[in-house]
């Protein structure tokens, strides 16, 4: 390692031979990363009536509540995805049942995929990344100190989809709306 | 740069401080690759009766048929993604209709999200990536020259939701398999 305390990686930005489009290159060894968009997994965890929500012990939006969810992992299926992060943020079991909804938010290259749940057991723990964890009815859901916006139009889709019957996926944006904005 | 005509970059496997995991680093500069999961968005264009596949004219499985599909870009959403890989492959404008399956291949960490989607004309195109496309009824589809297990679980997928009217998203493997096998 030629100065291990300059650590610059892919910094330059270009078009490497035979591609269309600038990516990031290491201007020490020509490395060319080809970044992608990242992959968030989690879930709407519910037992009876109520809905597994976590305090977040970190930053961002340290203090505010939010669903187990983080970053798919390599060599990790979805669903398993949003099973180890129920473990890990609230000591939470579930059972998967369906994908609830797919929240796209390119302007940070992210692709959300909430998976509808039930817990397993009741007993659940504040986990590493959580100051504390609880079972919320609907109307005692904390509204005003929800950590995303995404948090909100989970809740809100796993409701209506409840009280509806129908299971199809949901969208963020819309589909429709979507297919509007481009015509 | 160091010497332009060796290109290494993160190529060291190594925990690095204050994670839990095992990354690739980079052994000239430092870098730490936090490698992600890949998100391949694709979709199953139906025309009336009929399914738009596309030969292909690249690596892997030049020859073979399969749906147009390929890597979500940054700041992409997944049904635009779709969109886009619908013309690249075979100059079809589509209009995505709702999430049909995802399918994860945790093996080459890729997650595929496949679209139901109808052609809005009829009139499609050999793109760049594809020897020749056709609009193909369920009994003429090649089904001896597919491309990809997954595109047979997508036709497969598509047709059942067609005819049974049950438009939830499909997976593979299927959920409750997956719970099974972790019990």
């Amino acid at each position: 390692m030629s100065d291990p305390t300059v650590v610059r990686g892919p910094s330059m930005r270009a078009i490497p031979e035979g591609d269309d489009r600038e990516r990031m290159i290491c201007a020490d060894c020509g490395y060319v990363l080809y970044d992608n968009p990242k992959i968030v997994v989690g879930s709407v965890p519910r037992w009876g009536e109520r809905i597994l929500l976590c305090r977040r012990a970190i930053h961002p939006r340290r203090g505010y509540w939010t669903l187990p969810a983080g970053y798919l992992e390599l060599n990790e299926a979805t669903s398993a995805g949003a099973e180890r992060e129920a473990w890990e943020e609230a000591r939470a079991k579930i059972a998967i049942e369906g994908l609830l909804a797919i929240y796209d938010i390119p302007r940070i290259s992210q692709v959300q995929l909430i998976y509808r749940a039930r817990l397993v057991d009741e007993a659940v723990a504040a986990g590493p990344e959580s100051l504390e964890v609880g079972l919320f009815e609907w109307e005692g859901i904390p509204w005003d100190d929800l950590a995303f916006p995404s948090v909100r139009w989970a809740l809100h889709h796993e409701q209506e989809a409840r009280q509806s019957g129908d299971l199809t996926t949901r969208f963020a944006p819309p589909l429709d709306l979507a297919a509007q904005s481009r015509e």
